[in-house]
């Protein structure tokens, strides 16, 4: 009977993961709705159409995978911290690769439409959001994958690359809404206000991309969701520099 | 020797609490040259400068003063936690009639204007933050100052309690963004593209809140920054129901 406690602890995550998947799969799909539906669908000519491709790549990108990406320690918390780290780097690389044909995709669109770049608050939150992620990116393999760095500097930099992973979602799902305004205000300024249906799909989008960000927030923050430390596992790890380093970093 | 690493702790904690108040005041200041030198200045008269006192209430009620209510408990760390738990509530009473004020700034601007009310999701956003902030502040002062919860419901209620005070200043702040680009898209959309000074001022704003807002998450989630638990002062503090109860809640 002791263990009941833990077991609806388990129970909850499991059941707030199911959310999540489905707040992200529902944000991917009603992204895809709206661009596809609303906004004339997709092509990489140089037209509307190839913008469209951008808020696609974005938040099936930097917002779904990225969380994803994060929520792989606590989902697979039995499974060897080994295969699990490989698997965040390589949903990590997808989620890049996705970020950077947005990008592409929205740079191509202007170019082609002779609009400036990189003059809103969302270019510029974007930006920035996209540099540190590649910025953590490369950290996180340089520190956690490949033997770079010694034991204690993998151990002060952890709760570093924790925080920045979880402030980098926040900020892709900021931005995401950032450019859902900016694409509404440009294209439906004078119905937005009437409660058009693409205008409340749009909204319900932004709504949905908040409590993803927010269940992901609680899943990756609570205590008891955490991966227990496993010190044989650590010492065993073929991913540390040496066995004798000591000061084995605590699990994310 | 043995104390350096607290001390350097503190150091950086006492630093970076200097550059959240710099942050955070520059984005009150800034907000109000812009609605004060760009936007036509204040008045409460249901024209656009009774609107202007919406984007100044918010930021300094929901962010600048949400988030240093938060601070308060790692700032006063050997104050009496008595003491600390009321400059928190009162912070926020602050915040919350701030919040108040601006939101029936904008409310009484519309209806001047006859502009329609809750149809973007600046506002869908703005108004689901303001009742979770109600709620959040209700719920904190029955739990915490009135002794109405038992001991093992405070216990239990605040982890929720402290993600849900950083989760609401998170979502203050995106909030805060989107309403930023949606009043410069509905004032300068033709010129914004041309960088012009109040286009730049808007941004460079929306940057500073996002960097207020890391800095508080930063100081909100370090371990070493946490205010030490103090089982004496737990045990005969006023604001806990009875000594008896047992399983005191940890400190935020």
């Amino acid at each position: 009977m002791e263990d009941s406690a833990p077991r609806r602890s388990r129970a909850a995550f499991a059941g707030l993961v199911g959310v999540s998947q489905v707040l992200g799969l529902a944000s991917v799909v009603l992204t895809g709705v709206w661009m596809g539906h609303f906004r004339g669908g997709f092509a990489w000519n140089g037209s509307k159409q190839e913008f469209n491709i951008h808020p696609l790549c974005m938040v099936l990108g930097l917002v779904f995978l990225q969380g994803d990406a994060i929520l792989v320690y606590r989902v697979f918390h039995k499974e060897p911290k080994k295969n699990v780290k490989l698997l965040h780097g390589i949903i990590h690389l997808l989620a890049l690769i996705m970020s950077i044909v947005g990008f592409v995709a929205v740079f191509d669109y202007h170019r082609a439409a002779k609009i400036p770049d990189m003059y809103s608050l969302h270019s510029w939150c974007g930006m920035t959001t996209l540099i540190l992620f590649c910025l953590q990116w490369v950290m996180g393999l340089m520190f956690f994958l490949f033997p770079v760095a010694s034991a204690w500097l993998r151990a002060s930099y952890l709760p570093v690359h924790v925080f920045c992973g979880l402030a980098l979602l926040v900020m892709s799902v900021g931005t995401s809404l950032l450019g859902i305004t900016e694409t509404l205000l440009f294209n439906i300024m004078p119905t937005y206000s009437k409660f058009t249906p693409e205008g409340v799909l749009a909204n319900v989008l932004g709504i949905l991309l908040v409590c993803f960000g927010l269940v992901l927030g609680h899943l990756m923050t609570r205590e008891e969701y955490r991966r227990p430390p496993n010190p044989e596992e650590e010492a065993l790890s073929v991913h540390f520099k040496t066995l004798t380093d000591g000061g084995s970093p605590t699990t994310p």
